[in-house]
């Protein structure tokens, strides 16, 4: 990407070099939203109960997809596991290296390609499920998962059941998908900070039935999902064919 | 402005109900910055002492243009001042009335028509000078405001020494201003929050030997300039022929 587009990398990197920051999300219909960019660099006690249960899922070979500041590939390396993160933003990987993460690449999600048996663990926290932007990618992409990786291998996953608004906003915007034909939770967004633009992507949110949908016939089945107090979840897949 | 315009009330709608607010701020050039959202709530008390030292010059009867929320305006008429505070949100006017201001009217800067010896202190807080919005405009409204108050009143008005920045954003920006003949720190900006949007205005944000050359020929005089530990000040203005 162009260094311009990083305004994921950067804003990370105004919040490693202890300057102001913050996360401002567009979606194309003009709607505005902001994280909490401490998020990003919190530690295992601060997460939400949710996602600590999920670590407990985890083994072996970790490929860590979007692993942003590395909150997550920086506990599991601390526990023992063999952790690679990888992400799209230059400057979260040099992040992730400078903050004492071994194995960590630029990589987008498209290039993920990988020996048969590389990994234990597909770990795509914080709403990552996003990054299968949509039904046919997201297929696609859990056929070349399955055979990156052991008969006995996982993929925890977050993402965000969107039915579960009262948003007008949202609404509207979830009506506006179905009619182009595209999922609901289908959304094209990018992000911004300060100068700096990321390039429109889209991010996919599923519901359950809806991500049942998408593991049809990928090899993956759910092995259990870890609710949250909202709208948010982790599923956590297994293989159905070992 | 139309409902969908209302950013700014609807930002404080929703903190004022206790649900999650945010600032976004949009530059024409794409550059986007966040403000504090909780300072349109703050009390006198928590307040930067820049601020809280203002207040030591405000007299008689106050008209607080872009009161937002009404934090100058309730403090002033506990205080026993004549308050009347105007603000172009329809949203913010109506907060200011939920929250106890007896005088809160839905006013542009450009519709302030009062007659002569109506008013004894004029508030800009806040960065408010920037409602000014460019040199003519601020001078031709600093003649009306002449006008309408007394011989002893004063202007309270902060606003932002934008030379004051290493930023290269905001130099290019300051530079891109000038090359089109407008004010370094004439900002073209609009303000965004969830599917609300404001419509782009000019905001304008002067050194102090700006605001001097401003002032020229429209009967008002610099008293004396508060600064703040940073780029922002607040100047009192007097009038310079009785």
């Amino acid at each position: 990407m162009k260094p311009e587009e990083d305004a994921f990398g950067q804003q990370f990197w105004a919040q490693y070099n202890g300057t102001e920051s913050f996360e401002v999300m567009e979606r194309e219909d003009g709607y505005i939203d902001v994280g909490d960019p401490k998020l990003y660099f919190s530690e295992y006690a601060d997460w939400p109960p949710f996602e600590q249960k999920a670590m407990k899922f985890v083994k072996g070979r970790v490929l860590d997809i979007g692993c942003g500041a590395g909150r997550h590939s920086l506990f599991l390396q601390e526990k023992g596991f063999d952790v690679l993160g990888i992400d799209n933003s230059p400057l979260a990987v040099q992040i992730c290296r400078l903050r004492g993460l071994k194995k960590a690449e630029v990589m987008t999600i498209d290039e993920v390609h990988f020996k048969p048996n590389s990994f234990d663990t597909i770990l795509m926290m914080g709403n990552n499920f996003g990054l299968f932007a949509n039904f046919k990618k997201a297929q696609r992409l859990l056929n070349r998962f399955y055979r990156m990786t052991s008969k006995d291998a996982v993929i925890i996953a977050g993402t965000r059941d969107v039915y579960r608004t009262e948003s007008p906003a949202h609404l509207r915007y979830q009506e506006f998908n179905r009619r182009r034909d595209r999922m609901s939770g289908q959304i094209r967004m990018r992000l911004r900070f300060k100068e700096y633009s990321s390039k429109w992507f889209d991010y996919l949110m599923v519901s359950k039935e809806e991500l049942k949908d998408i593991l049809e016939g990928t090899g993956w089945r759910t092995k259990e999902f870890i609710d949250s107090d909202h709208s948010f979840y982790i599923a956590i897949m297994e293989k159905a064919l070992k």
